[in-house]
């Protein structure tokens, strides 16, 4: 991490670790989810990281670098939040609300991480890898978008 | 966190875990800033945090608990990430560089948690906490777009 180029590949690894783990846990999540439309974002979700996966393959590509993984512990943190409230919530709405919660403190750890790479690419020149990334951005703030809709139907059904 | 309200009560108690961290954090980056804009920002931040502790322990006496901290391994993962960038950057720009990912990243763990939060607190009624951590959640976008904007500006000196 001496240099612009160092951090970008660092960062690069890392999130290419996070997209990993997430495509190991969606699958668990859309398993225990209650609402069927919260099941469905989650298998649409597992759809999207893996073309984010792919996208950061062609990134990889592009500069030159070996496709490695670098283990981030952000992620894994989040993660085992996520686990800990799929293992103690009781009842369908609870864990569907805690679901929903784990699931956009993921999308905004991503979110954070891909601005700053389409930045930093941008800065070094890189514009067709940040095109690429634009991409897996644009599909999280999509994802997060849902869950926040989501979120909001729960809380109006409750209401009611 | 068998139900809403238990799932609200550690949620809480990770925030504010995670905030008296960040209160630690940032003088260190102050310090380490390069850039006066960005130290001051950091600075500023730092006061931010101070009132956003003090509006989780308001939050907290209104809802007959003690204000009590749960460790949180999502933030303190991130902090380890930016300690790192702190030890390895070797020059200035690259140091600010990697400074305003890892607060971006802080930034965007605490929206996400408000934001949860908030929704959680108006479905259990608990209008005037939800109001309360409001307060938190602007700040904590203004801070984000304050940082996107100096990486703005960061690219466009390398450019120029």
């Amino acid at each position: 991490m001496k240099d612009l180029n160092g951090l970008f590949e660092h960062f690069l690894r890392d999130i290419y670790y996070a997209e990993k783990q997430i495509k190991k846990t969606l699958p668990k999540m859309a398993e225990k989810a209650g609402a069927d439309e919260l099941k469905t974002a989650f298998e649409d979700h597992l759809k999207e990281t893996e073309e984010q996966i792919s996208n950061l393959e062609k990134v990889f590509e592009k500069c030159g670098l070996e496709a490695k993984e670098e283990k981030c512990e952000a992620i894994e943190g989040i993660i085992k939040e996520g686990e800990e409230i799929m293992k103690e919530a009781e009842d369908g709405d609870t864990l569907d609300a805690g679901l929903i919660a784990a699931a956009q403190a993921v999308e905004h750890y991503e979110i954070s991480r891909y601005g700053t790479l389409i930045s930093w690419a941008r800065q070094l020149g890189k514009d067709e890898c940040a095109d690429i990334l634009e991409k897996s951005l644009d599909q999280e703030y999509g994802a997060d978008r849902k869950l926040s809709s989501m979120a909001e139907k729960q809380l109006n059904k409750e209401a009611a």
